[in-house]
């Protein structure tokens, strides 16, 4: 028997979500909620450094330890250097630059005393000590000490530290004084090895943006104007944030011969002369924890891909008496076993019973915000059915499901795989509405850009695709509009034609955007 | 036939060693030789600061690998806090304690610039920062505020990080300025389940001691005087270095309320009374590698446990023309691939094919001054006759050993396993030579610590096990020896005697070292 019901118009409600104000509201309000109600992070008490809090950070540790088995993989050796560099290592950069001032944290003493009860530095340094900003130029010179042939090349050396730069504006994840990196620096004998490289970091860095933290980027050669001060050649990621603006999330960088001369990072050759090495650098940095709020959170709070989710699965028990506590904590903890065997890409699920004496709703929704990828609310009913009720963070307005456990238990990785693939699919089809390419006059750009200058969320504004004829001229006009060169695609048409902000004919297809 | 040959007395031969001087020439020495050509390690430019090199990083990024998962599988979870506390969190410290004063590095500027030529620290902070000599204080004021109710404990936080203590008389690897470690910090509801946390990562930190690091230790209490500050009960486990002194290789403290108190960690009871946390802090350092070098290293260099080697196995390819490289390089590279598919305790073993264009000599040393578990020299003889020519680096005075390919492959992991026990076997029968328990009266007491108080290698000393009243008016003459307590073993005979000090009866055994 089929009723016919009568027609009803939906009344139309506001959409409740957990993170106020939305994307839509305030963008940059938005992403600080997102990251203090994941719980990924937070600032500290010290002035632009923050604590990267057990969510986060455990998302940062699968990053490194995907990103090292890479480096590994790739033949490179990883040390440490200290965290002080002697403030005399400056000297000779500074003595290039007119007005040289660089915002870095300076050691001046070596000791704390009481003087009149107040505490105060004490025991002045001979010569001062700057916390690292890089290691570049220490790791250089212990190349120059340590190669002496050709039989020592390549020296592929990577180091994970933190490093300090004295932030004026500092921003949660994105741009702290602190933060935690790796740096590459290799030396080679020619070239081609140097280059080769330098081009296979930076494909080691697009293919974990996309496959692990499932962020689509645009690969491509930086222009001489955004490249790496000593480069000949800096290659970059650049990803679309929500509000279409780009991050730059990982740079790789052919330097030539010059920073082996400035530091004497020479060799004998095999033919017995000596020659100086081609080196190379690269990095990315816990700023990919903020890329990765940016690109896949939403207006309940974050969605974690799996590969990085420090928990993949949460089980959450719900209960309202002693009597069905019993029965639904053996079958919560019989499933957790059951789901630690099961292997997703070789490892062992990250499975967490959370048995917390919480609220319900309350327990639901801080795993919401923290965007677990797979959430179960196991009940008396789930109990009684044998059943698992599953709820996807990539896909909520679908709701939950009620799946048969031994199905779950089978189809759980695939589960997951699913999700890493549609988390990665989402971002890139909005990476794709938010690119045009159909702009091929100054006015038009500048009316782009223009009419939404804060590229909020909802502005629609991203990242414009269009000719550059390559004029400095050109540059001034982008710097009043805010914009800039994100990069040269890799996959370019090869055609003739204009370039949109000088109208001379063109060939190069280049990325304009505002960035992070 | 059988041919008498002639007796001969052999003729007295300086041995050759790989380190000079040998440990028992001049131990101190040695271990800086040792650090050196195994390539582990070595000073910087900066004061007290060293460079870890890839040999000595690989060590301990294995070690963290390990340690890592045994805190993740307790419960722990990771976290980052800043490199900067600000001065005011040592001001409430100081004013307790007459003439403060304590060597640490002071951040007082946050800019570098050019005056009359000359780079000079600028723009003074309001108020210096110090680098952190631990993250006790600023943890311990998260936790103050993150912690609100019984429901949020226990709250199990870990972190890896650098630390800075400005030491005034640094040796590489065991003392240094800066140096990496973990610190663990856990707040509990109650007295029980801080004392089973403090107990059970002072038996992770025992069993990882003796299974990975192959170094035997003595698990116990310190003893009031030898507390950490703060501390109601500290657990240590000692080693012993191969000059008879002991080296803390971990610690684990119980600090009841005591230090909750002080910074305000606070929390609601399930009985809604406001209660202080009872909280616990344990942690290991790079100090480690020192203790690793100490206690393996012999006079051709270092030995490294397999379970901690960056390279277990190595193979080095020996040939003298174009048609030998041909085949052998074949050969060594199809024996490579063939090893790196054996798995050795669940992971794949960690083979490295040396092809460096040195001399084989040359090679051969710098593998076995590394201290590498086996090194495969392979020649034509050996392709021809399908064999490989193994050393075992524990046995070297084995020699060489020619197996069947096949066999060896069949046998690595269990070859490797057997040197990961024979260097504990080696460690711990050293150990036991050097621990005299028979010591009972004051005169042989001194008589025992006076007769070599360089604890040279030669010497023959260790520790003694004795009885110890517990009378503080005998530590002065333990300073005066420059003797410690080490610890209370666990393994008490609880039977009564006489205080090996005082005379007095006594029922507790301890451990008495001169110590690093």
């Amino acid at each position: 028997m089929t009723a016919v019901l009568p027609k009803q118009t939906p009344k139309p409600q506001p959409v409740k979500t957990a993170i106020s104000p939305t994307r839509a509201d305030n963008y940059a309000q938005w992403y600080q909620q997102v990251v203090r109600a994941s719980d990924m992070a937070e600032m500290s008490g010290v002035r632009g450094c923050m604590i990267i809090k057990p969510w986060g950070y455990g998302a940062w540790e699968l990053m490194q330890r995907d990103l090292d088995r890479r480096f590994k993989e790739t033949g490179h050796d990883n040390c440490y250097f200290p965290l002080f560099i002697p403030i005399s290592y400056f000297q000779k950069e500074a003595e290039h630059i007119e007005g040289f001032a660089k915002e870095m944290a300076v050691v001046t003493h070596h000791r704390l005393a009481m003087k009149d009860g107040k505490l105060i530095p004490d025991g002045e340094l001979e010569e001062p000590l700057v916390i690292r900003p890089t290691s570049e130029t220490v790791i250089g010179e212990a190349m120059a000490k340590w190669i002496k042939s050709y039989r020592d090349l390549p020296m592929l050396l990577n180091q994970w530290a933190n490093v300090v730069r004295w932030e004026m504006r500092p921003r949660l994840l994105l741009r702290t004084a602190e933060f935690l990196w790796q740096e590459g620096h290799t030396a080679h004998e020619t070239f081609d090895d140097a280059m080769v490289e330098t081009r296979r970091m930076h494909d080691v860095y697009r293919d974990f943006a996309q496959d692990v933290l499932a962020v689509p980027v645009i690969p491509g050669e930086k222009t001489a104007n955004e490249r790496f001060p000593g480069a000949v050649n800096s290659f970059s990621i650049e990803a679309m944030m929500q509000d279409g603006r780009a991050l730059q999330a990982g740079t790789s960088h052919y330097l030539g011969q010059n920073f082996a001369k400035s530091i004497g990072i020479k060799f004998q050759t095999r033919e017995g002369t000596e020659a100086f090495a081609h080196t190379t650098s690269w990095g990315v940095s816990t700023r990919l924890l903020g890329a990765l709020v940016m690109t896949h959170a939403d207006d309940d709070g974050m969605r974690m891909p799996p590969r990085v989710a420090p928990w993949q699965i949460v089980i959450a028990p719900i209960m309202r008496d002693e009597a069905e506590k019993q029965k639904v904590m053996a079958y919560c903890e019989s499933l957790t076993a059951a789901l630690k065997g099961v292997t997703y890409e070789g490892q062992p699920l990250r499975v967490k019973f959370d048995a917390r004496d919480i609220a319900g709703a309350d327990k639901k929704w801080e795993w919401i915000k923290k965007g677990v990828p797979l959430l179960l609310e196991i009940g008396p009913r789930d109990v009684d059915g044998g059943k698992v009720c599953v709820m996807r963070r990539d896909k909520m307005s679908e709701g939950k499901r009620f799946i048969v456990r031994e199905e779950f238990i089978g189809n759980a990785a695939a589960e997951l795989a699913a999700i890493q693939q549609s988390l990665f699919d989402q971002a890139l089809a909005f990476q794709r509405q938010r690119t045009v390419t159909d702009i091929t006059t100054k006015a038009a750009f500048v009316e782009y850009f223009s009419k939404d200058a804060d590229n909020s969320f909802a502005g629609g504004q991203g990242v414009v695709r269009a000719k550059w004829s390559g004029d400095p001229k050109s540059l001034a006009m982008l710097d009043e509009l805010g914009v800039t060169i994100r990069c040269v695609p890799f996959d370019q048409d090869g055609k003739t034609g204009v370039c949109v902000l000088t109208g001379d004919p063109a060939t190069q297809d280049v990325i304009f955007a505002r960035a992070y």
